[in-house]
């Protein structure tokens, strides 16, 4: 560690390092804080986790056994940031909220940007949450219930509903004066929104760009007219795509009539960004749902049993399919032995395909310009590495089995298998999205069933036909 | 479409809508400027595309042919943005820089930042580089190679060298008349930086908290000490790590004395997120390397086959155990049939849990203090849905060859590999990245040996041991 990142995360009053070398918190000062907890210091609590930023603080919570969660935050007191909730899992987060009284969450969530509030609440079911918003004044409560009306994983939900409106005629000194004054401004902001009476969004001022005008220059003059701006209704995903696309810091979030209603902030997107990206790789591994880390055993095994049970009832048709060449095995039984190499490989190039067509969609890489390019490419793609490993493959399997025809054979099948590998590895994809199912959760299902049933059976029939054995019956 | 999106995607003098509804450029814009570029009619051209943001320009060059490219920039000429070059495939980019003359790239990187020009130079080789770097003037071109020197993925090489800075005893108010009376700010800026003499950092100044302050507050009074750092030899994953952690939106870069020199902006942090998700989510799907949806056919096979020759390996690996048991096999022809369904099922289990472990790692979410507790729920998932897939399992196949033994004997298998898939899908990641081997790359490969070795010699071995048969030779 160098003497920055030494200065960086010592803390006044602290003797103990908060993370290790590897970014995360160190051993030692879990332990210490654990050891406070259970001897019951709430002033050696405070010292140590007192100042912590919600991340840390949020890790750390994570971090502790389940019953020294709860006792945390009591012993924090009014020192506890409740900011970090929004950095926990939700099973974590869901468990603490239910185990805390209604009126130190309500509290606790006062002192929050509405976006955390509402990130806080959503998850809860309804009586808790309705017993949470009870305890909230009813300004709050009702801007925090109106996010709560929008969708799930809508940027409604995502905004923050606090933000620096001003009117066209206003001059940037008079609006210069008016931030230094106001007390109740959000905590961080990096844009100005100029609205007209009926608070339509007419532009917006980014802070770097007001600090350059001139005092006397009004707003209407220097406004970036057209921002961009994302629909309350709208995916969160599409927003992140919007801000990734034209590299905002935040956008201005308006209402059906183009009335601003809240603000969307990057840090929020880096969440949505990490959390897609994160689905579509669990979805291909076949994680779907919202398992965490922090889930039980029973929680998990019961997410995940769905989509093994799918692929068992694959993987009995694919053994379907070698049932009809049982006569064929038994006169030739190396078959037995070389036939899961045929489809094993098709499996691995297909998901090559596969996994390469499901990103694109995600990231709106492909579309009608390059499809048919890419089915073309991936097609020709299998048939160039199927030839490559069909040739390995031959030479080993006919000298293993002193057999230079049972080496052509698995030749022909790997070829085959490969060819198919690459057109179903783009073709389900496409298919999937265009008929607006998930291409992440399922295209892997079906591609398995392709890649065995293709691989078993060119394998097998090739062997029956060539060698004149048993046949199907 | 709104009518907002409507008046966003609209453009003064362009009669063609440039997005469709999904987001991507649509294919009636796309033709009009394929169709005025092909009839050389530079003025319909530009305006077309001449006012395009970047980001558009970028999706409109990678989507035009391959020849239109060039055309397209020589047509728009000065209205074409450099900046764009950052927003497209680098296989595509590197052909188009190849192709443009030096001067021409050299003139247009002038206009673009630091941070910009680095990410577009670096990608190209020695001699084309240095060829635009010589038409570039020398105190750009220290800059510019400064950033180059440090190494690849570090945040020396996404930073940007414009930044904002002021000495601490500056008033608020010098502050703010220093920067509305200077034209060579950076385009874009959110923090002031205060530094001592030496380019030391000694705090920054987020602009909303410059906004809020009096005009004749010292910097030092109003400046955030020991703000977030990040070191320019730090890998730009870390420091996408710590923005996240802590919502930052630009960051300063200091090098190993402390002293400032540049900034790191969210933007360039979102494509670094964006990058390591798709990394890992590419190398689960056995595509490693920097294969790109825009690369011609020869390339991507190449990119794609020594995966697939690892695998073939390992599927001759898993082979060579069912031939041990050739002679079973020939007595009961039903092992062939099924013993891929326990392969197959093992493998999907292992792939879940190896999802799940290899992302956690990832994002730092498994340390010392989970790992244990990791390795057991996964354990216990596979013990608790191997029982389930057993039961099923054991009652079709028993049904479908009428042998409720064999039955038995499969649903024994089963769980040995269930659990095995899930020991060994956090084990393999763990111990991979202990030993300092990214585990994304090559968990895979090992996983499947195990799963398809412990599927194929459990159930053999059980039923050659349990019927008496032919046994091993």
């Amino acid at each position: 560690m160098t003497a920055d990142a030494e200065t960086r995360d010592a803390k006044p009053g602290a003797d103990v390092e908060i993370r290790a070398e590897d970014g995360r918190l160190a051993s030692g000062f879990i332990e210490s804080v654990a050891s406070a907890i259970s001897s019951n210091d709430a002033a050696r609590v405070r010292e140590l986790a007192g100042d912590l930023h919600e991340s840390d603080l949020g890790d750390l919570i994570e971090t502790l056994e389940h019953d020294d969660r709860p006792k945390l935050i009591e012993l924090l007191g009014k020192d506890f940031d409740f900011a970090a909730l929004t950095e926990i899992d939700e099973t974590v987060r869901v468990q603490l909220l239910e185990e805390l009284p209604p009126e130190t969450v309500a509290k606790g969530m006062r002192g929050l940007d509405s976006d955390d509030a509402v990130y806080i609440l959503e998850d809860l079911d309804e009586v808790d949450r309705a017993k949470i918003l009870d305890q909230i004044p009813a300004l709050e409560r009702v801007a925090l219930k109106r996010s709560l009306d929008y969708p799930e994983d809508s940027a409604g939900r995502r905004m923050q509903t606090e933000f620096v409106a001003a009117p066209q005629f206003w001059t940037v000194g008079h609006l210069i004066d008016y931030v230094a004054d106001t007390d109740e401004l959000p905590e961080t902001f990096y844009t100005i929104f100029v609205v007209d009476p009926a608070y339509k969004l007419l532009g917006s001022v980014p802070l770097d760009r007001l600090l350059r005008a001139r005092r006397s220059k009004l707003l209407s003059d220097i406004l970036e007219e057209n921002p961009r701006t994302i629909r309350a209704t709208e995916d969160q995903e599409d927003a992140a795509r919007t801000f990734e696309r034209y590299n905002l810091v935040s956008a201005a979030v308006v209402d059906d009539g183009g009335r601003l209603v809240g603000v969307l902030m990057v840090d929020d997107i880096l969440d949505v960004i990490e959390e897609e990206a994160d689905e579509d790789l669990r979805a291909l591994g076949g994680v779907t749902g919202d398992e965490e880390i922090s889930d039980p055993v029973f929680y998990t095994a019961r997410s995940r049993i769905p989509w093994l049970l799918v692929n068992l009832v694959t993987a009995f048709f694919s053994a379907s399919v070698i049932g009809l060449f049982e006569g064929t095995i038994e006169q030739m039984v190396a078959l037995a032995v070389l036939m899961p190499i045929v489809a094993s490989m098709g499996g691995n190039a297909g998901t090559q395909t596969m996994t390469v067509a499901v990103r694109a969609l995600a990231t709106h890489d492909i579309g009608g310009h390059n499809a048919r390019r890419l089915i073309r490419r991936e097609t020709l793609v299998g048939l160039f590495n199927g030839v490559i490993c069909a040739v390995v493959v031959a030479c080993i399997a006919g000298l293993w089995f002193q057999n230079a025809q049972l080496g052509a054979i698995i030749a022909c099948a790997m070829v085959m298998n490969l060819v198919c590998a690459g057109l179903f590895g783009i073709l389900i994809p496409l298919g999937l999205e265009r008929m607006k199912f998930d291409p992440a959760v399922s295209s892997g299902v079906f591609l398995t069933t392709v890649t065995d049933t293709v691989g078993f059976f060119s394998f097998l029939g090739l062997a029956t036909w060539w060698f004149g054995l048993g046949g199907p019956h």
